[in-house]
Order: C-alpha cells, then structure tokens, then sequence
C-alpha cells in the first residue's frame, strides 16, 4: 500500500505534505521535517504524523485515531503496545522504526554473549584476583566456533549474524516462513524451533511480540535446550514466562541467560532474576534514544522525502501480522 | 636460521627427532610428539625440547640451559620472563606460541570493549533496575564507529582488527616500523603513538613486553590521551605505569581501564584498581589453557614435522628483539 501523494486542491499539483508531531513537538523533530520539504502542521489537518512517544498507548489512541492523516511514522521497532490493542488499522499506512535499531541492539546482544562466555559479567562483580582455574570453574570459554540460534530474522538477527561472522559460528535462524537469513547456515520455519533449540549453545531472540510469540519460551521449551547452552532476550520480555525461566535456572536446565528485556519491566528488586550469577540483567539499553537518534532522524528524513514524492516508505508496518 | 635435520651417525641419513618433554610430562604432548612423528627423549639426548611451563623461568634456566637441543618450543606467546633475564640465547632456535593465541585475546579485549561501551559491565554489579536515564550517565554508547588504536600489530592486534570489522571502526595501528597492518586505516611507527593515543576513543595494548615497552604508558602517555578514551590492556601488565594509571582514572584523565593484565600480578585485594566504577579487571585470563590447547597442540605437531624434514618453524622468536 503506497500513501497518495499530497495535492493541492486548487492547482491539482503536488504539494509540500503537511506533517504534524505528536504528542511531544521536539524542535529537532520539527527542523527534520522542514529540511525534508514537509510543513508542520496540527493533527486535524495533517497528511501525515510523526508520533514522538514511545511509551504512550493511551495519547496515540486518543490523538492519532482522530486525525485524517494517510501515513503515521512511529518510533520504536516493536510496534506490540499499538498493535495488540488494536490500535493499528489499514485506513492507512504505518511505519515503524524497524531495523533501525538493529545494529545498536545486536551489539548489545554480542557484548553480553561474549560477557557471559568469556567470565568478563561474573569478574565484574569480583573485587578480588581470581586464578585461571577459578575461570574454568566458571565455565569461561571462547565465543568462536560456537553454534548460535538466532531467533527472528529482522534489522537485529541480521546484524548480529554479521557482527558474529569473524566469530567463526554456526548459525542456525528461525524465521515464521523459513526464507533464509544471509550469514545463516541454515534458516529454518518457526515450526522446527523445537527441534533447533537443543542443538545450540545460544538461543538469542531477536523477533517480534506478537499474539504467537507471547511465552513462546516456556517450560516445555526450556526443557528442549541443552544444559549447555545460554538464553540471550533482546526482543520482549512477554516472549518468555519468566517464572519458567527461574526454573530451568535454578534447576540447570540451561547454562544461564543474559536478558535485557524482561516480564515484568522494571523487574522488581528482589526478582529471584537478579539472584543468580549466571543471569546477567541490562534495563532495556540495547538501544537508548541516544544510541538511536541518528540513524532513526536519518529513516524518518528519508520517508517524508519519498512520502512528498509518492514513494514506497521504508519500514513498513503489517498491520495483520503486527509487525 | 633454519634448524638442520637429525640424522643418524651410522648411516648418514634423517633419523627421527629425539624430543623431550619438561619440566612436566603431560601425556597429551608425548601423544602429540609421537603422532607427529617425534621419538620421546631426554633432555640431555634432545635435538628440541617442548616447555611446558608458562610460569618458570628458574627451571628452564636449569634444565634447558644445559641442553644440546638445536630447537625449543616455548608454550606462550610473550617471552619477555625468559628473554629479559638473558635466558634465550642464538645458539639455538626458539620458537613461542606468538600468534596462536591472538583470536582468543582479541575476542576478550572485544568482549572488554562491548562490556565497557554498553555499560553491560556497570549493569553486571547492579541489582536494581535502572532507566535508560542511567545507562546516559554512565556514558553506555555504541562500539560502532568508534576509532580504535592498536598498538602491536602481531596476532592480537589482526584478529581484533578483523573482530571490529562489523563494528566500523577507524582503526589506527602502531608498530616498530611502521609496516601496514591489514584493517587498519593508517598504520604508524610506534614514534607517532604520543600523537596518534590524543585522536581516538580506544588504546587497546597488544604489544611485547620488551625493555623498550616497558612502562611505555606512563603519566606522560596518559596526558596525551583523550579523557573520553579507553584502555584496554591485553598485553602485559608492566607496559603501564600503574600508578600513573591509578592517577589518570583518578583526575579523570581519561575515560575508564579494562585490564585482562596488571602489574603487579596477582593484583592486590583493596588496590585502588578494584575501587573505580569505569575499571574492569579480569586476571589474565584472555587465553586460559582451556583455550588454547587445541591451538598450540596443532602447532606444536606442525612444527616437529617440520623439524623432522627441516623446513622452517612456525612462531620463531627474534632473540634479539626479544620476542
């Protein structure tokens, strides 16, 4: 679906497309607009909008829904908060962050595998010299040659794939129709997640929340993992039943996970998750607005530009497969 | 210089190298001799020895000395403990494990870097979520499109050029001479590091130690760095001044250390060291036996048949340069 092109209604010629910002105007937002050829303008008469909220569910169900506007730009990559609620309709054309923050939050992905394989998170919390052999002990191995299941196959298993390249890893990807993932040795359908899980040593999820997705990594999956190998959670935190994953901690049904989403968020303090030494927790950091700013500035630039010329956007949002 | 070949005194032709194992006899080395062609022997027959202890110099001095052997491999990659003390001589041919353990170094001083930039080893201490807010004050930021320095340009420094490829780095070397190093965008005689350590966000150490390193970062190197940049020191701990360090991170001279090695070793419990939050010690474990072994014992075996036909020898060590 391509959005139709802003035209004035005297001349029947193309104009500059109104864009309004939404619910919070940033000036650089603004100059971003301008210096792409849009003019800023209210809700009520806008082509299209730049919501600025990522955590604002409510203000885009009350504002956004109301406006006539023919293409919304948003500014995360999961769009799970809009589209589960139904928020997201096909009246028009949605644009989401995707793979924008995909090199950000796979390095954060990669930093936290090699922290846990290499004992840097476990001698962080050292304030006292450890022997070689006390890192045996902490199973402390190398990242290279190991056999890593990418889990969703968008901007952030794509990256990671070939930010792992020099790594020398097998990868194996998981994606809903089995097409395969460049850097991937072999990508197959989600059906065969079940299969897979048990034949790497990391498991990192990389794909969207969506209603299929939700506590898709409960017990019964746990239970096909090998001892050996470790969770990595850069995508949701609804993706995994948590009180699951405590178990299959705490029972060593997997070697320890590295999670920078969890279920709940904030995770409390006392959460049994912040007790084990082989859990490594980041709040949501994989991607910070400041990590993000750039390149995201650089996506919505370049989809008012191709917006003002009745180009295909980039980022586009399934509305029915929410993503 | 090219070691000749064993050749038996009543024929006249090759025999067999005799090799002895000191001073530990691990059964795994006389499997790896024998299957690579070797007879097992003592130290006072020997045409080579295999060392086997990384931590001692007093013993190779007593047993290795007196030795006719024309070839002794060494099982580490610096041999400043034995070359320093005048231990390593021309009359025979020494070679180390220089380049072996380069992809396991480099992956570790990577896993530093991430665990420095993205805050993952702040996160590691912490039992408490913390908002996205937090992550800014501890400076969390991408790898990507950092500039790297490198100093020392051996297998260190190329496999962690070829690490942060995916990152996209400005990569700046430095070695003696000044010889281009693959990856690298420019690469400098170790003449230029006071100017070029003031031009990036990383200084990560991968050189010999060697009287001319030692204590080559001292307060007058620091001052030249940036107070944005990172140490990462992979090499050895003596090439810095740790006081001088200590200094540095205490005045805010520079960003934060990730040290895998500190002088002295093992570093004291309640050394200021341990006290900063931007300073991660791991205790030289960026290449633990575990690691290595299969490596080393590859490259053992390649050089005794090499020995054994008298063709040249992997890792040979420059006595002269020391290393």
């Amino acid at each position: 679906m391509m959005p139709p092109m802003a035209m004035d209604d005297d001349t029947g010629l193309p104009r500059p497309p109104v864009i309004a910002v939404a619910p919070v105007i940033f000036p650089q937002v603004v100059e971003l607009i301008q210096s792409a050829g849009g003019v800023i303008g209210s809700l009520s008469e806008a082509d299209a909008v730049i919501w600025t909220d990522p955590d604002d569910p409510e203000g885009f169900a009350d504002l956004v829904v109301q406006s006539p506007a023919r293409w919304v730009q948003l500014p995360f990559a999961g769009v799970d908060s809009l589209a589960l609620r139904g928020l997201l309709d096909d009246r028009r054309l949605y644009t989401s962050a995707k793979g924008v923050y995909g090199p950000s939050v796979a390095e954060h992905a990669l930093g936290m595998m090699l922290g846990m394989a290499r004992g840097i998170v476990a001698y962080a919390r050292k304030t006292s010299w450890t022997s070689p052999d006390g890192v045996a002990a902490l199973g402390a191995r190398r990242l290279t040659g190991q056999r890593v299941l990418i889990v969703g196959t968008g901007g952030i298993g794509r990256s990671l794939a070939r930010m792992l390249e020099p790594h020398e890893p097998t990868i194996l990807a998981v994606n809903r129709s089995g097409t395969p993932m460049p850097g991937a040795t072999r990508t197959a359908p989600v059906t065969e997640l079940g299969t897979l899980v048990g034949q790497v040593d990391w498991v990192v999820l990389a794909l969207p929340l969506t209603a299929a997705s939700r506590g898709l990594f409960d017990r019964a999956m746990f239970q096909k993992m090998s001892r050996q190998a470790w969770l990595v959670n850069v995508a949701r935190g609804e993706i995994v039943v948590t009180a699951d994953l405590v178990e299959a901690l705490a029972s060593g049904g997997i070697a320890g996970a590295a999670l920078d989403v969890t279920d709940p968020e904030p995770l409390p303090d006392g959460h049994p998750l912040w007790g084990f030494p082989n859990v490594l927790v980041t709040p949501h950091v994989a991607n910070t607005w400041d990590m993000a700013v750039i390149d995201l500035g650089a996506r919505i630039a370049r989809n008012i530009i191709a917006f003002a010329h009745g180009q295909p956007l980039e980022g586009v949002v399934d509305v029915n497969l929410g993503y």
